[in-house]
Formats: C-alpha cells, structure tokens, sequence
C-alpha cells in the first residue's frame, strides 16, 4: 500500500486492523510514516511498544482518556482529533501540565453523520482556537469516507468518494483563506485508496484493513492478499453439511458471508460458536479436519482474539500478541 | 430463573452469557444444579475457579480441546455432548488415560441444522456406544431449540418449541424402549424457558441471557431485569444527534438495537468504535456525560470484555473477571 499511494500522500495505516506492535513495525519498515488509531489505549500500547508516530483519529473526550492520549503522547509523535474547542481545551490544559504537546486535526464530517464538524465555519472556529492554545499545534484537517468504502459499485464509490473528498478539502482551503497554514489533509480506508490515495492534495492514506484483507474488502478492491484467517476444527458432518467450532465469537461478523478458500462450500449460518458449510461436490472433509476461515471485517475478528500464531509456509514460526486490544485493563488504571 | 422452572425441570444456567466464576457461584447459590458452556475453555476456566458441575454442551473434537474437557473433568462434575461414535471413543480413550470419568448426553439436532444426530435411531446407536465405552457414562439426550426461542410471535414460538421438544422427547423414548435409562433431557434458553423449563418430561433447563438480559431477549421474555450496561461516553454533540465512544467493539451486535433506559433516544446506527444516538425532544446531555447503554445480546458482548464492573447502589464495589473469556491462550498451552 505504501508503494501504491501516490506523492504526496503518504501511508498511514489504521492499526484498529491488527492493534499488534510488530505488524506496526512492518508496515513502517514498508514505508508507512507512521500508524493511525481509534483508541487511546491503541495509541498508549503501541507508543509503549516502540511506534514513534501516532494519529489518534477520534474525539478523545474525558479526564482518563485524556491522560492515556498524554502517555501515548510521553512515548511516541501524537496528533489527536478534535470537533468542539471545549475538548481542545480539555486536551491542552492536560498536555501543558505533562509538560508535553499534540498535533491537532480538525475533524471535519464528510459524511457519516457522526463526529466532526458540520462546515467550513464551524472548522474554522475550532482552528482558530486550536492554533492559539498552548501545547497544541494545529497541523490540519482530517476526515472519513466510510459511506464510500464498501459500495460495491464501482462508479459510485467514485462519485461519492470525490465529493466527499470535496468537502474535506474546501474546509481546508477555508482555513487556509484565512491566514492558518493547513499541512495535513488525512482522510481514507481501503476502499478507497485508489481515489483518496492518490489525490494531489491528500497527505496522508489512513487504509487499514489492506493488511490482512477479508471478505467485505475483497468486494471492492484488489491487488492485496488474504493474511489473515481463523482456524476451526470440523465439529460434525451431516451428508454434505459440516459444522465449525467458529463463530460470531471468534470469526466476528456474519456478513458478508466469511469463505474457505481451499474448499468449493457456501456458509449457510454464522451463529455464536458454530458455523455451517454446505460442501459442493463430493468431498473428503472429516470430523477433526483443520480448515482456515477468512473472515468477514477483519477489525471486528483481530478485537476478539488475544494474539496471533504467525504462518511461514506452514509452520506457525512465532505468536504476536495483540498488545491493544481492549481497554488497557491489564494495567489496572481503567479500575481506578 | 431456579424459581420459575418447575419440578422435575432443573437449571443449569449457561455461563457463555457471563464467562465469569462470581456470577456462576451466583446461580449456584440460587438453586441452579451447576453449569453449562460452549466451548472447553470455558468448563476448564469455570472449574479451576470452583464451579463443581459443568455440561459442555457442544461437541469437543480434536486431541487439544479434549484435553481441556479432561482438565475440566479433573476438578468438577463433567458432562459432555457427543453426536459421533468416533468422537466417543476418543473421548472414552483420554479420560480413561487420565483415570477419569465423563457423562454423555447424546446431542439431537431438534431445528438448527448443526451438530447433532438427525434421527432417533442414530441416537440409539451412539447411546449404544457410549453405554459400552469405558470412563463414559451414558446420562440421557439434550437439544437446543435455538430457531425457537427468539421468535417473536409467542403462539408461534410455542408451537415450535413444542415440535422441537417432541423430537427430542420421542428420541429419549426410542433409546428407553431399547433398554437404555435416560436420566437426563436437556434443552432450552431464556426465549423459551416458560415452555422448556414447565415439560415434565425435561430435566434441565440450559437458559443463560435471563442473567443480565438484553435487547433481544427483553422482546420475548418479561420479569427479568436488565444487569448488564457498558458506559459510554458521549463524545460528539451536533443538533439533537449525540455519539457515543461504544460500537461494535465493546457493544457487539447492531441489531435488534440496544437502547439507552435512562434517555429517550434512539439509535441511528452502531459502527465500529461509535454509536449515533438520536436525541428525543429537548435534553441537556452534555460531551463528556456518560450513559449506560443496554446491548442487543448480551453473550456476544461479555466476549469483547476482561472484567465487569459490579455496582450496588451506583458505587463500583468489585471487579470480577471474566476468567472464561478467550481460549486459554494466558495459560500458554493452546500455543504448544
């Protein structure tokens, strides 16, 4: 993906794909300038584990979540989202009392109806506050065209994905109208790295799910191969019917439909612990038998899983921990 | 739930809805006869902490997920499902080897198309089987009418549940009429736990969400209270839209919705990391406020989480962990 993005957008991987230090490291090693995330604890575990460029691309509202951003912010480069001065705020006054600061990006609602700012205006507003707080450093703006990712059409993918695109950058020229310098126009996912990785005025890609790739990917783009897949044991077989020891617990979502790519079968059902697959043909599958899933949506299968049994050529050659999934109980401080 | 099955229906509450020794011990206390689980982690898991009477209710195949029922029997009552002579046998050979011993209900397949026998001679010839096998000890027949139980028209859920109750009961006929005593006849789940848990000819009833309830279960079944919230934090006001820091990652499912009791509200759409919340007429809440959020079904969420925060009286005054969560990865034996 890294080589795929065209200057001058530069590759920053969404780590909610893998939350895994050494997937990070290879992705940087590839070419990546570094690694977006969701979470806090993401951020804080990854920082910890030696990733020295973090995004975090979501409101981070909130005194214990603040202070996790600011210890991610002690180990690595951050640069936090923002939509409201309040929470800009919020985030200075804790940076300046660790004595440290952030990159800050103005959220800016391209058309999921969820965080960001509504218009131009209104990201004017917040830049204008951001720029004049202490600890923070106003970089630019960012965006999310997750409408566009998955729509299986091509041509419209394209038309929403530019006008969506669109919006982003004409808040950024708004900014720039007035007098802000705007360095960093983020925005992107897999889906849509062709289009929004390859935009002269896109800095940066945040595509994730390339990584490993699952069904729902697979659907709209091409070129990147399955990495990642859930091992399941055949449980029972009934005629042409054989049941997994897999589920919504461990494959994740139940659509679109997650596949077996070395046997010709349809997934009739995703339930809880099991899954059932209609073989086509004659086949040889036992009870006992080993067959690797690919999954639905990747993000939603590596949050269910605690670390990853890493295959060369069919030999599991090492076991990478999942260091930022959930939300950093292990270390106590969420219980306090 | 002890209260409301009727005699001679027991409970055996399922712990996939917790995965958790403290709520376990709960039902224990409470009049349920012992436990059940989906997969072997969880038996080995629940007894290790104490739980002394354990049915795994699915088939467990393969040499590692054998051990760990073994493990599970070594420290409690076990009982195991087997919808295979061969699965028998290996089951008969590692608990010989270890010196111990394993109930077998036969698993009949009463309407999910899954595991379990199709027809009530397979189920004579494996109880046949498992009769001669040694260290195994044949108890009876369970099912799952789980295509019953959330249905939402109740005549029509029970006239399934009656038809699904009347395959297993003639099942059990058919192995008695053949010489063989049937103790046990195991079925059932909180949607159907006023049909299931009233037969008089079902021993135990394996009913789970009623614990801490949820959405979807809350559309079928009355007279249970929700116990189980995961606490959002609203980190994007825009109009009267409010999002949340809970998704798919912390929530689980996105449908039927999880509702938030304590506002009127409704949800737009659950993604990922966010909730969209529709606000209903004209409230204060506030970035930064948090709410608890009822999910849509509840044993898929408890399985994105390490530990629960148990509050009486709006005071956090224990941590119980969710020590069945995972397959045991922490104890370093599913990497051998």
């Amino acid at each position: 993906m890294a080589e795929r993005v065209r200057f001058p957008t530069r590759l920053r991987p969404h780590a909610k794909t893998h939350k895994c230090s050494q997937v990070a490291a290879l992705q940087i090693e590839a070419g990546a300038i570094g690694v977006t995330t969701a979470t806090v604890w993401e951020a804080a575990a990854l920082a910890r584990a030696g990733i020295g460029d973090i995004l975090i691309a979501n409101e981070i509202v909130g005194p214990a979540k603040i202070a996790r951003a600011v210890e991610a912010g002690s180990a690595a480069r951050l640069t936090v989202a923002v939509d409201a001065i309040d929470n800009a705020k919020d985030l200075s006054a804790a940076l300046a009392d660790a004595d440290s600061e952030a990159g800050v990006l103005v959220d800016v609602d391209i058309g999921m109806g969820r965080c960001g700012v509504r218009s131009a205006a209104e990201a004017l507003e917040v830049a204008n506050a951001v720029s004049q707080l202490p600890n923070l450093r106003f970089d630019g703006v960012m965006g999310f065209e997750g409408h566009c990712s998955l729509e299986p059409r091509r041509d419209k993918r394209t038309r929403l994905t530019r006008a969506a695109l669109a919006k982003l950058l004409e808040t950024a020229e708004h900014i720039r109208a007035n007098g802000i310098p705007v360095e960093t126009i983020s925005a992107g996912g897999t889906g849509t790295f062709d289009l929004t990785g390859t935009d002269p005025n896109v800095t940066e890609l945040q595509a994730g799910s390339y990584a490993f790739m699952d069904t729902a990917h697979a659907a709209v783009v091409s070129g990147f191969d399955f990495a990642l897949t859930v091992l399941a044991t055949v449980i029972s077989r009934h005629g042409s019917t054989v049941v997994l020891d897999v589920g919504k617990k461990t494959l994740g979502l139940e659509t679109p439909a997650p596949i077996i790519p070395t046997t010709p079968s349809s997934i009739r059902y995703v339930a809880e612990e099991h899954t059932v697959v209609d073989l086509e043909g004659v086949q040889s599958m036992k009870v006992g038998q080993q067959i690797e899933v690919v999954p639905s949506y990747c993000p939603v299968t590596v949050n269910l899983h605690d670390a990853y049994l890493v295959v060369d050529d069919d030999v599991v050659v090492d076991v990478w921990p999942l260091v930022a999934r959930g939300a950093g109980w292990s270390s106590g401080d969420a219980i306090r």
